[in-house]
């Protein structure tokens, strides 16, 4: 049985690994404030192309996600996302256990768009209501989709006409960046967005992600916040020598790019046989809609998770790639396809 | 400069390291339903003796501290610790954050009694007040000490009487367990606390911490809590792998035990010089009382914690060793004490 | 200008004003510890049939709302209610600050259904997302209508089956249970729910709802969560006197079919003129979709909500009427509709 | 059996009552948006004589509390107040329900200091732990103690030096204004705090208590605030119509005065019995040191709080009079105790 069910099933990169192997007996101040750490920062600011970004280092999404939007947002105010967002349905009310409610508009890709921003707004006018204030948007989206720089922009000038601050969850940021039909780079990113996370979880590392803040107001104090979130790892030094590790050079990047190449060899055969998708997937992230014989016939060699189901005979399923894909098992599978 | 500042300076043991390499592609499913989890509670289980208890491993300890007093108490119930206790000094207002008041009290050790405990409640009768419900206690203690089967036993029997619930913090479970004067088991503690954690990432691991809930009433929906608190970790295996490594046989102890005897050679050196301590430790973790030339001499070679100024010729500092002490920085710090 | 705005608009019935004026140099014990409460809580006990409720008076909705159901919820669990509740419309995410998501159904007429619950219970099925644990409904609701003694058994039956709570907002319970086709007693919704409260505010009280707990479960400790919300009035009595006024004999009964009388009078009139409803109403609220120049023509003599915006010509107005609203006035709309 | 056990223990004040009843059918605008709450808004601005501050009328004290404190805090900052402080002792939590630490020092009289208020600061410095942020402070003290100009003044500099909020819980603020030793204004208080407020429940008010916002950083948004914790009352005219009573004039300051004189009486009777006190109180507080046989005696015509429990012979009673008081039988009371 293979696994396509998702892109943490393995370790780490071997490059990750042997760094941490080497790194093993220094003795270096916890908490991230280490030198590791240090030059992971310093590393990420000159990817991102940008000295004057805050960039913290946390151990998992669902963790950054609440720490960061429960400390930008005041008590009264919430975050506006896609139905299909993470914060709204797999992270067990994370958001809302920080006291947020977290407002939902109805997409088909997953993408949020100025025009439904501005209806939750229009929606909200007074003190009996809370006050919409974040906008949580995921790049790669929850159903593999993307944002292009054109629309990274609009929803910017959006949140800025209307005070909202603007957050994107990179959990599979490096799946986006380097998808096919991205114009995207981190430094737009940065300009565009208030802020966001390079996932390193989905990409190659053991576990991390990369907070990036860009704007001033939202900086003040966060140490505190990752601490009294439970998110201060005691050893932040792994975190500090995984991105560095991700980081020096492209290596982030590369992973992500493997990634995406063997998910759309596993599009292009189902293109071939005729499915149709959920929506359209640059990424690493491949929604089919498959027959349910079908379905029965690749889950004896493989295993996926199953996405909804679209009616008594179809069912759409999802397959990821990841870094640690084997690309052999990926042609097994388009020629068990076709048999 | 050598640091006796934690026991959380350095990577991990060897052997898991050599076990996270060996492991590393092989696929899993993620969020702690993988077979290396499953086979490092089955090894604790064992340990503890007792296969009734539920066993989570999350990655840090106040992250543990917070999920499980968050998810044990009502909104109205609060936390009894000692006014040294990490819970109220040193995790950021974390258990406030979820809602819930810490009553704390003072003493001379670092160590609750049934006495202090009854104040508290006796002091709490009416709904104009918190409900204190939670007894929570360190082994080792934050100031290094230790509780004996009889201390707790007795506050076993003062939380029964009382209906408080019992909850052990042991990120330094091992320097307890393998104390000198220590006389308590794993298999007691579960025996007389409702849940407790095992600490892993100050005793070889990279990072983790295993939460045993002893208490039927307690275990319920319990990965409901480590999830919205951000603490379900996608490559769970890590933490599987870890506790395998480290109870798989006496690994956990033996590190623990090495860190003890290592400190106890400060101390010994410390109390042949004359020297008093802020209280009697057998553990990893010593606080001399030392006069602020001394202080200001070693520290030109080793780094260390300033616990407390005492007075002005007089400051208590804390010295930390750890499973990745150097025995020969010991020796050395010994013998640079006595010229 | 005279206003159809609200049911709270005016003070309070006369013989409320009078039995405050006539206790109110008498001492009594503060907290709702003073026979006027005891008494109000008998009497509703007998009113209810069933004497082994308990019963709590607090001051405002939302703040009944926000202690109940963070009271009788864990962390990780959810309430479920229409995408019109007042719990997700109006409160300012209340719910959410206490730590809770509310889920949302859409509907067109305000009422939760089983199939709409069980679509909700089928989707939350692992620890990635909140728990459906309370069911939250209104009656009347927020669109005015209205709950058969078979629908509330088929949502009893449907909590029973799931393990939900069944919770009902009854801010306007009066307006409910003296309409033409209500077919419930205060005695089936206390067999039916988990709790529901009785609502003074808008049906002759200055201020004041009457939680009532049914499930035993539900009852231990809940003045504290009264208290810590903030909500445990200091001088209780008036809540007791002004219930001891309403219910010792029917007059909370008497006040509510007076106002639902006078909105059936509206709903007539505004029918013979042909115009549609958003919804039928047998309440005192009234939801008529007017043409946008009617709308101005008796926006010049009364004042009123807008509901809703249906299309570029037509838009749904609330018109409320209460214990204190003038019949001449009403027949005076009346006639001016007809001019 | 007369009581002394609180302020609360009658209804209000003739004058409020009358007022409430001749305004009865007035229709207004609900949730304070109403010309009574305007006009009580606009006679407190005059009588602090700052027309720059915000002023809020919420219906309880403890509501007050947790509902600016929670405003006015980020999550990882905290309180500090007296260990006797009522946000301490007697609000089951509440701030801490709010997510915020109540950091407490040790006083003799229920009074902060600035070395206080500075050994907290300098003991709270980095990520680890809160951050202390205000200051909470009631006048008079929940031990009947007042601050004086140079002491708030002082207080007023020390919040100011630490980037401290300054916040005076005011429950009985007018026992405070009109005690013998009070040299504060309205304006004074105004000028040297950041928020504080006007406490009706405890003065002649049926309830009611007016939060003035001082500092413009505070003041954004707040309506939002009181509505999420279910504190903006729908007739909130009634509060309004209170305020206005009681400060169109000086009837507030009489009430206070009136209530004040009355404890002076039972103070000076019980100094010539040769009694000492708990503290010296000025206001409308006494916490006298009895001979338990005295308590037993007293008890058999008063009723009253216990207070503490000094040795086996002794006992710290509190005695209480407020705007309802009878002044016969505290003349009653000095002659039974001179039996």
């Amino acid at each position: 049985m293979y696994s396509f069910k998702n892109d943490y099933s393995e370790g780490a990169h071997e490059r990750i690994l042997n760094a941490l192997v080497e790194s093993n007996f220094e003795q270096t101040d916890g908490y991230g404030e280490d030198y590791h750490t240090e030059r992971a920062v310093q590393i990420l600011k000159d990817k991102i192309d940008n000295q004057n970004v805050d960039i913290h280092l946390l151990v998992g999404g669902t963790q950054v996600n609440l720490t960061a939007i429960s400390a930008f947002l005041r008590p009264h105010q919430a975050a506006i996302g896609a139905d299909t967002s993470h914060i709204n349905c797999h992270e067990t009310g994370a958001i809302e256990a920080t006291g947020h409610k977290v407002i939902t508009m109805k997409t088909d890709d997953g993408k949020l768009t100025p025009s439904l921003i501005q209806k939750v707004v229009d929606a909200h006018q007074d003190e009996h209501m809370v006050q919409p204030k974040l906008v949580y948007i995921s790049d790669s989206t929850e159903l593999g989709t993307l944002y292009t720089k054109a629309e990274l922009t609009d929803l910017h000038n959006c949140c800025k006409k209307n005070k909202l601050l603007l957050y994107l969850d990179g959990a599979r940021l490096g799946a986006a960046l380097t998808a096919e039909k991205n114009d995207l780079t981190l430094a737009d990113i940065a300009k565009l967005v208030d802020a966001f996370y390079i996932g390193g979880t989905k990409n190659g590392a053991l576990f991390g992600e990369a907070l990036v803040i860009c704007k001033d107001e939202l900086k003040e104090d966060f140490r505190y916040f990752i601490k009294q979130k439970g998110g201060l790892l005691a050893k932040g030094r792994l975190l500090g020598i995984q991105f560095e590790e991700l980081f020096k050079d492209d290596l982030y990047f590369e992973l992500a790019k493997y990634a995406n190449n063997l998910a759309i060899i596993l599009k292009n055969a189902l293109i071939e046989k005729g499915y149709k998708f959920l929506c359209e997937s640059y990424t690493n992230q491949q929604f089919p809609i498959l027959p349910n014989e079908v379905v029965k016939k690749i889950s004896e060699k493989y295993s996926f998770n199953v996405e909804r189901v679209i009616d008594e005979n179809n069912t759409v399923i999802r397959l990821v790639t990841s870094w640690a894909t084997s690309k052999e098992k990926v042609l097994e599978f388009v020629e068990e396809l076709n048999l």
